[in-house]
């Protein structure tokens, strides 16, 4: 699969912060003009990102809705050598 | 969304148990013939479900794939009165 990198704009990606930081970060994209909004999530966040995703679109964007939702198994470096986490990759996008 | 119940034959539903009993149940329907199977988690869980998925998809039936995927809000019963979670559908499929 292709998952967009972490560096592109319309990318938020899920990490320990509380969750309100992500639902802004994704609000924010689409008021700058973004069409879509990527929400990236590995291992437990990803039951954050779907926290993330569902609170944008039902009390934040009018007309939001999620156009494509992929996962994955991502190998990240663990201390005792590489390690398989899941992935989730969320779409949300403008009508 | 129209979402299956958990009461479905080829329905797993996550819960707290250990992550390869839902393996084994995935791996179970298809055994006996299912064609789809559908795993369902809401909050926490949701981060097993897509575990579950990857597993089974990566490691135990050979030549199945993500079909489909949803994400929605679910209101349960909590103890002050309903509540809202995120909730996932993810369908695997034989070709």
């Amino acid at each position: 699969m292709q998952m967009k990198e972490k560096g592109d704009d319309n990318v938020v990606f899920i990490g320990r912060k509380g969750i309100m930081s992500y639902v802004l970060a994704v609000v924010t994209q689409f008021n700058n003009g973004e069409s879509n909004v990527i929400i990236k999530a590995r291992g437990r966040a990803i039951s954050r990102a779907v926290d993330v995703a569902e609170i944008v679109r039902q009390r934040f964007v009018q007309g939001i809705s999620t156009t494509d939702i992929k996962i994955d198994t991502e190998e990240i470096e663990g201390e005792e050598g590489p390690i398989k986490v899941s992935a989730i990759e969320i779409t949300l996008s403008k009508p």
